[in-house]
């Protein structure tokens, strides 16, 4: 059962598409911190970069900068694909955060080559851009990666920061850029900064 | 735990959109009948909406009419929501079928509620272009979503179609689109109907 069990059509390109879908359903088992909110397991990036995707559609009328909503969709679908080789790196760990530009430069190169190089260049580009968060399109796709873990961290009794042992300030670096791009939901983030705090969710 | 414990703002609209957020995270407790790949389980309908998201943009070049890709990444998204309160129905269980146009619309009547009506307007138009496949783009989803669980069966053994002791007509049926609108994706379908049959997985 798997992909060895893929039978190839006569079409070199078909193919390769064909097997990087098939290589890609991996990220149903790169498991995140953060717990889904009916607090059952952890989610996966699978169901994360769903999810960010729709939020997307709803949140543009708070970004300061006008977004173009088509181009952070495609980032929030695509900006996970490499932890497929390298992991998902928990945003407040300090030491794996140091060589993670590293790690998934390499694992980029290696899934991308799936591909047809034309495509692969293209889904490299929107990740490469996601991560760079200099563009109005991918700080919001950014916003929507930071704002979605938090609100379910809200959800579940501060599930991920009570883990990590976080504290009010490593958070709000983590949330920086919805402060910036998006003040008027970053109020709302702040109010509940204060409330975990104040139910020991989170240290101050 | 859960959406009980969410601090309103004092943004109506943003709180509505906060919350519909945290609803639609129960589309990772729906399964679908479609195993993943790796065979540990069935998909949920979040996995199953980013799969195809992710492949509309891998597979324009094989549609008979020009696609707007960005158009048909919305409806991948968005396609199956409806199903949070109107559960997901087998694409071979002809008695479910049945009713299955007027669950769905309750759920949609119910789901888009919660958001701002021009929101739920626009998501909800998504959805129902999605679900009449009279549109180009709309045609381009419906065989995202029918072309992604046919590679699973393939690589599964024929899972799904070995449990709902399926025959050639029936998954010729659903793959009708496909036929139409990517006629050379179509010919590795067709490939790998002779070979399921052949292994046993599907009735002739």
């Amino acid at each position: 059962m798997g992909i060895q069990d893929f039978i190839e059509s006569k079409n070199i390109r078909l193919d390769q598409q064909l097997r990087f879908t098939a290589e890609i359903d991996k990220m149903t088992s790169v498991y995140r911190r953060t717990m889904l909110i009916d607090g059952s397991r952890r989610e996966n990036d699978a169901e994360h970069s769903w999810h960010i995707a729709v939020m997307t559609l709803l949140f543009k009328e708070y970004t300061v900068e006008p977004v173009n909503i088509e181009r952070a969709v495609k980032m929030c679908i695509v900006h996970d694909l490499i932890e497929i080789y390298a992991g998902d790196t928990f945003a407040y760990d300090t030491t794996a955060n140091k060589d993670k530009a590293e790690r998934e430069a390499a694992a980029a190169d290696k899934l991308f080559s799936h591909l047809p190089p034309e495509q692969g260049s293209e889904i490299r580009l929107l990740w490469e851009e996601f991560d760079e968060m200099k563009t109005p399109d991918s700080k919001y796709a950014a916003c929507m990666d930071r704002l979605q873990p938090f609100l379910h961290n809200t959800l579940t009794e501060g599930h991920t920061w009570k883990e990590g042992n976080t504290n009010r300030a490593a958070v709000e670096k983590r949330m920086a850029i919805i402060k910036d791009f998006m003040p008027e939901v970053y109020k709302w983030i702040d109010q509940n900064l204060d409330l975990a705090i104040e139910r020991g969710w989170l240290n101050p």
